[in-house]
């Protein structure tokens, strides 16, 4: 049985909490937070700590943390023998590099606490600095049981870059989407088969195959009417950018 | 029983065709369009014509053309006594007032020939030039089985502007991180969860309250290093504006 030690209890650390409490095959030994971790949300069903020197040993500590904390973390975790593994898009795997046995365990999703995600459609990217120490990683990402991708440091930043398009960036569409109902008087609901469906249709498509709309006709009396009716400034620039990239793709 | 005549087999009509012609309550009688429909990609259990001047007697004609070509028909159909109403998004009910009996019947969704879409989830945005034609319309809309809105035309303008953002522009989105991907030998395909859950979030949560990154964190050596990575001139344009954008409503 893999023990493991988690660390950070931040939107992916609380989703691997759950999903790691629950999983076969790997035994969660304790969760560590530089601040008490509230009791009252959800059942905690081992034991917690808020002392980086309380932390126990174990074969795996999963360091969930903002990006900019995880390098101290380490340093504190320098006399472990056990690996260490961060959670991080855009860290590359050198920083972990004070310790012998060292990886990513990099969960490619959007995670909030207020739901929790089913790790079973989740690609786990995983890398590591020998092909023990990436066994043992694959090990605990199969026991979440989701798909399982090798993915070096440099791909992995590229994978993170992609996540800000498409999830970041994306989100910010549907919010002028809400934004140009809500100055009409319209519920945002009203989109949201579009939404469903726009995303439904690269499963099956290329985004390049499936683009419709003025901008791939060259539609220039629509794109013009468009600009002239929106109001926003920043609304006017997405659209003229966005459209021009369309265009230039084509 | 409401005798319907589809006009236009594109996109929007196909899809059109294959929901009236199986719906309740409204008979499909004919359907034309300019060039011969091809028989051989679905069965087609109704009389068609290439021939304006064939086109017979109904309660409805439903024009579902290119924006530019609607005028035409709806002058072709002057000596028509039933209700006239196009399916276009930004196109103003006005246009049709050459007639005594007009109206908009604008789905509310994105359609390609190849897949079959279901009605029931799809919004109908309805407006007329009386309230007689008003509960005409409604009528055939709820054949369908899909939720019914009474949209006038410059809401409508708004929802069609609005549907850009959400469902061309976001598709642009996909095609970038489909770009990321290649560019870093990796399968698209890896992307697909975290663009489902995107979509899926804003079931429950509004935009604004579901956005995350590092442009709304803040976090400016993430966005310093992201664009130093980005090797197209267009995804950095990109990149910075909607970072911008995203850090201007907070």
């Amino acid at each position: 049985m893999i023990k493991v030690v988690l660390i950070g209890a931040g939107n992916v650390g609380v989703n691997l909490y759950k999903a790691l409490s629950n999983a076969q095959g790997v035994k969660l030994t304790q969760w560590y937070n530089r601040s008490a971790i509230n009791q009252d949300d959800f059942p905690i069903t081992v034991p917690t700590t808020t002392q980086l020197d309380a932390i126990v040993t174990a074969d795996v500590y999963l360091i969930s943390v903002a990006d900019s904390a995880i390098v101290s973390i380490s340093k504190a975790l320098e006399n472990k023998e056990g690996m260490i593994a961060h959670t991080a898009g855009s860290v590359n795997i050198e920083c972990l590099k004070n310790h012998h046995n060292f990886g990513v365990f990099y969960p490619l999703q959007t995670f909030s606490k207020q739901k929790e995600m089913d790790f079973k459609t989740i690609p786990l990217c995983i890398e590591a600095n020998t092909s023990e120490n990436l066994a043992l990683l694959k090990s605990v990402a199969a026991a979440l049981g989701g798909p399982i991708h090798l993915i070096d440091s440099a791909q992995r930043k590229a994978l993170h870059l992609a996540a800000v398009f498409v999830n970041n960036f994306t989100n910010h569409l549907y919010r002028v989407g809400e934004e140009l109902c809500k100055e009409h008087q319209l519920p945002f609901s009203i989109l949201q088969p579009l939404i469903h469906e726009t995303a439904e249709k690269i499963k099956s498509l290329s985004p390049s195959q499936a683009q419709t709309g003025p901008a791939i006709r060259g539609d220039q009396s629509v794109i013009d009417d468009h600009l002239q009716h929106l109001t926003q400034q920043s609304h006017q620039q997405l659209y003229t950018l966005i459209s021009a990239a369309i265009q230039k793709h084509g």
